[in-house]
């Protein structure tokens, strides 16, 4: 039996939307907010009522597909055979909790390993990024265009200031020379949103060193839509059962990064 | 004769409401902008024709009133006697040549160097964040409450990633320690907008090596007025006359970092 994509998008989009529209409701329960002692708290609590939303709802819509998510309402998968949903209810906890702003809702949907479906939906100011393999990437009704080849020095890169200063995981003497090669970097907290940005242009590459399936998984499809590149910091794919550095971008940029600043320069992690 | 303010205020959104109109128009005319072969020309034609009007509008409405603005056509000040305007037509440059996005207009208005009215204005979200000295700061139509204390390692700090590595201006080993002790941190690209985020408590500090006037202005009149702080990063007032460094945020945290970050730590400038 073929697989119904068309069916799946329209459903996802639906819950996706249902999904959001509880997310700004409990913003306007401004009191009930500020009575939590740990802002933490809420957060966790609208996490786990998203995912437990969306995995009631998928297992309804059908059973044979599996669900992997953050909060862990879904399966303990060990490989990706089949129909599988990547969801992360709040890519971007931090930001929900400090900003009321800059999370998103990443789900993809993938088949035998294939991304098949993808969306990054930004609650807060209503955009729904979203791609269909092989149909488009759109920006609500808008196709994103093609990505166009970008100059390293002509650029703008995600890039956390926590991977340029000494840690463990990486030597800091990477990343310096690339932040003064570049035009300019930016940080947004919220992995899914800076996949969006990279798909629609706004950024040109994101660099981080640890991310779970679940922060990638929509963004990839979209971004592999518009003729981009996800990638770990090795240049390999990103297996999405585990956690991994992650390293997307512009096709142009994603290769003079990986040639000239990461190949033979990271250690094996 | 005193100065009326209330008229100055009125005077002043309007003028923000009709840049921010033109420069919402300029998006719609796409091909426009995609024939430019240089994109950094389409900015400052935008910039100059933002900033012309402002200077145009201010002199037929006092022309005893004083102006600086970051493309020039204002006066070369020496001083900060009598009403002086300060205006960047487009804070956030970068932004809005590759995102048209997260940028601002951002405008201080200042009677013998002390701020009485803070405007920034994020065009494409139709934000207006604006203080009135004494009658309290706004984003649109709220009021945003006084900022709260926040602890350091609950903090968000807004830091870009280039003063972390190795540069001319600061030992890097400055904000290492600090980078790893907060909660997080970001990266926007436009001061105006970062200093909107500390006056909404969105993020909690924002330092940065060297600004000049026309970039905090504005948030400075609104974070003073929600109680915040606004420095350099030797917690001297910034003079509003040249280019210096800035350290804003929220009172508690700014106290924190000076104290055992910065103080006796940094290089003289």
């Amino acid at each position: 039996m073929t697989t119904n994509w068309q069916e799946i998008d329209l459903f996802a989009k639906n819950l996706i939307d249902r999904a959001g529209e509880t997310i700004r409701h409990s913003f306007r329960n401004k009191l009930q907010i500020e009575t939590k002692s740990d802002a933490n708290d809420l957060v966790t609590n609208m996490d786990k009522e998203i995912e437990k939303f969306f995995v009631e709802k998928i297992n309804a819509f059908d059973s044979s597909h599996h669900i992997m998510g953050e909060e862990g309402y879904g399966d303990q998968l060990t490989s990706m055979d089949g129909v599988v949903w990547i969801v992360d209810p709040i890519d971007g906890t931090m930001n929900f909790v400090h900003q009321q702003r800059n999370f998103a809702i990443s789900v993809g949907i993938y088949e035998d390993g294939v991304g098949m479906l993808g969306y990054i939906y930004d609650v807060v100011l209503d955009e729904l990024y979203h791609a269909h393999k092989g149909h488009g990437a759109y920006l609500n009704n808008s196709k994103l265009e093609m990505l166009k080849d970008v100059k390293l020095e002509e650029s703008i890169l995600a890039l956390n200031t926590t991977w340029v200063t000494p840690h463990d995981r990486v030597p800091y003497e990477v990343f310096g020379p690339l932040v003064h090669k570049v035009r300019g970097t930016r940080s947004y907290g919220s992995a899914a949103l800076e996949m969006a940005y990279i798909a629609t242009g706004r950024i040109d590459g994101y660099l981080t060193m640890r991310l779970s399936p679940w922060d990638i998984a929509g963004g990839k499809v979209i971004i592999e839509e518009v003729g981009g590149i996800v990638t770990d910091l090795f240049n390999q794919p990103h297996t999405l059962l585990s956690k991994a550095s992650v390293f997307a971008g512009n096709p142009a940029v994603h290769k003079i990064i990986y040639e000239h600043y990461l190949k033979e320069k990271l250690p094996k992690s």
